[in-house]
């Protein structure tokens, strides 16, 4: 099962299924290719992505395992804490191959991304809808930024694995790397104005000029969304099923916005099928600038997608890879990059629903009113292999005295029944309590259960809450906003 | 002298004078904060691009001691092999600290970059030359596109020193880091023209259409840059004193065709000289382009230059820090940069005349005609502490029947005094040689010497090249070339 690499015992890589790659490349060459055919596509770009995104995908899951070993001989590997024997090292920061895969499929897409402004330049005339005649280098500034954005936030994500940065200092590490995608924001003059929902206008106005304190908002939601994902971590498929799950989301938001005037190519019979209304459909009501955030999201987001799926093969319980702080800060940065490039970070933000949940439920750990153990995930049992909620007096004992305030916190969470206490029956003060983390919340609600049942019920929750999501964003927003807000 | 760390004996580091700070401090700040007084300078940029430089060697000279110790904890350590007592480890890959400031510091000059455009939106009225009424969306492009460039150079450079890549492996490393500066150049149209010297002109025409070969050459350029760096290595100070040689030499060929027309402010008495003529002065002869893209170039090197001088003061014999494969990477693609968004990338490499000889020199042993040990550096002898020419036959014995063509290529070199051969004197076969590399060549011509004196050697064959240089560019360009060419 585990073979040996000078001295350190490696967990054996999980085997990727020839058929894997027997169906899925061929449909994503053709993909690639169909876009190069004419008759050109309306949207030629989104059928590529889709392409290359499945082939990151594909060469994700196929190139894990061989680098693996590599990983664990420059140091980078980890124990399973859940495993009963885990003697064998798991290699730590496999997101370093997601990430190098992720940001060599978007920097190779650029010209797929502008093939309807070459083609545009050779042919000399105008495609219906999305093509202009000049070249694009606005898009392609906003593009490269994002690029370096999510860059930035790789080599932040591995250095932080390399040199394991305290909890406290990498807090604001995402920030630098919003630098580049704000920085642009600026040259594009973006807008800084945030609209009242129509029950707070009459103190506020309909429109608050937010100004710098906008750009603010902007650079704290990459900090958000990078460490919200980071501490919701622990159990095998978390950080990636999460990443995984929101990046559907958006992209299920933002093919809302397209102008659905697909024409399904058949392979090889040469027939098209005409699906959706005419250019204009779909809930961008014809703004060509909305169509072109959206798609930007998607050509951002569709590779993302791809190399999560593959990696998550290898993450599945039993984990083959850890993710690293390398995924985390990875996946953060390209949420917040595309919530900021395509102007809906407030529908954004409703996808980590769960996340924010978690979030502030680990406040009173983090901001030091209960105590916090280096680690808060769940205990096994290793008899049984189920997974129980962790007590937060694992490190050191509670203090005798709680202040009034963090007993008050504990008892209210408890009466909701996000966390169980233990009372000294003698004394009645509290001596402990379970971590507050989501993962221990389920475990108190729904009861012990296995790591690979407890990762689908966190998959289940992440699901939950999209829904309820896509239900705020069309349906409340309507009673609170008018028009089409964002 | 040295200080334990988890079992590791770290190396001292150097002690930084605090009169350096409290002297070049203030001058940074002045040349930032000048930049952004009325009245405006005709280049404001450049001023502050010198003083976020000077700010950025201060940094890098200031944070190498404290993060040394942090290195060596993650594994990141090396032993001088050219020191007698080498117990202690010395941090390395140190190269990644002079990347991040690097490429902070230019990132962070964005706002510089386009305080003119800024200034011209705010005041609605053009200053004389340089700036627009509009944002200059495409500089941002191109300007995104090499802080890209740059940070992949690092990430890749830094993965090499983490995985120890073969030397075989990494020779095509830097053609990805380059892809975003060709996509760029290749959205802006660049030219890929190529002019031909006079006397070649009756064979080829006066220009000759590249077209894609000219992106494999610019793709092959930073190939060169980096690993012509990179292996000309091996004692204290060598790699980054190439690099600041190299960046100087290029910087003050980018100051030639400035337009001359500097207000030297004087601080504190409001006065201000004005040195040279009117704007139009200068190589670029009123060229606004030529100008633009001299100052880019410029924007890019001047920090480059502030990073190595910070570096060089740890690096510096004995070596408190070693550059790590990073810092080659950093400063190859620098270059390569600078000379594909410059155009002018043959000036450029006329820079790397000793890099060009030391591969030339090489090449016999990098492609297997004559044995190559795993080390080529210099022998160092204990008791005089001299080093000496380093013999190929250190790793394996030469072979017994060394081909024609090799014994060929030994002998002309050995004539040319650029090897000593070693020679059995009963069979007269060739036994072994000294490795091919400049700085055995330095030892050979000009006698053992210590390792702090080999590198000022090294110092001095880059400045003579540079010398050299300027004069083949200014001087003899002018005989096999009309017009001004680069």
């Amino acid at each position: 099962m585990a073979r040996s690499n000078g001295g350190d015992l490696v967990v054996a890589p999980r085997k990727v299924p020839q058929v894997l790659l027997l169906s899925l490349l061929p449909i994503s060459l053709w993909l690639i290719v169909r876009a190069l055919i004419t008759p050109a596509l309306p949207l030629p770009a989104l059928f590529s992505s889709l392409g290359v995104s499945i082939l990151a995908g594909i060469v994700v899951t196929y190139v894990i395992p061989p680098l693996g070993p590599n990983f664990v001989r420059a140091g980078l590997k980890g124990r399973d804490l859940l495993k009963p024997k885990n003697e064998e090292f798991v290699p730590e920061s496999i997101g370093l191959v997601c990430a190098a895969v992720y940001i060599m499929t978007i920097i190779l897409f650029i010209p797929f991304l502008f093939s309807e402004a070459f083609t545009a330049k050779v042919a000399s005339h105008h495609l219906e809808g999305l093509a202009g005649g000049e070249f694009p280098i606005q898009k392609l500034a906003v593009y490269l930024a994002a690029v370096l954005s999510l860059l930035i936030a790789t080599l932040l994500g591995f250095l932080d694995d390399i040199f394991d940065i305290r909890w406290r200092h990498k807090l604001p590490i995402p920030l630098i790397g919003s630098i580049p995608i704000l920085m642009v924001y600026f040259a594009e003059q973006g807008n800084t104005d945030v609209v009242m929902p129509i029950p707070l206008r009459r103190f506020f106005g309909q429109i608050i000029h937010l100004g710098p304190l906008y750009y603010l908002y902007m650079a704290l939601l990459s900090t958000f969304t990078t460490n919200s994902i980071n501490i919701l971590a622990g159990i095998n498929g978390c950080e990636v099923s999460q990443a995984f799950i929101i990046a559907l989301s958006v992209t299920l938001n933002d093919v809302l916005y397209l102008p659905w005037s697909f024409h399904i190519p058949v392979p090889f019979l040469g027939a098209d099928f005409v699906i959706g209304g005419v250019y204009g459909a779909g809930l961008a009501h014809g703004s060509k600038e909305l169509v072109e955030r959206h798609l930007l999201s998607l050509y951002l987001l569709l590779p993302l997608i791809g190399v999560c799926a593959g990696f998550m093969f290898h993450n599945w319980y039993p984990a083959r890879a850890f993710p690293g702080d390398t995924l985390c800060y990875l996946t953060g940065m390209a949420f917040a990059v595309v919530g900021i490039v395509g102007h809906f970070s407030k529908t954004l933000l409703l996808f980590f629903m769960p996340q924010i949940f978690n979030f502030i439920l680990s406040c009173p750990q983090l901001f030091g009113l209960v105590p916090c153990p280096r680690h808060r995930v769940p205990n096994v049992d290793n008899l049984t292999l189920l997974l129980h909620p962790s007590e937060a007096n694992k490190d050191q004992p509670f203090p005798e005295n709680l202040s009034r305030l963090s007993v008050l916190v504990l008892k209210i969470l408890s009466y909701l029944r996000l966390t169980k206490l233990t009372v000294n029956p003698t004394t009645g003060s509290i001596t402990s309590c379970t971590n507050l983390t989501i993962l221990n919340v389920l475990l108190l609600v729904f009861g012990p259960t296995r790591e690979e049942s407890l990762t689908r019920r966190l998959i289940a929750v992440q699901i939950c809450g999209s829904i309820l999501a896509f239900g705020i964003r069309y349906g409340l927003a309507g009673l609170v906003y008018d028009g089409d807000r964002r």
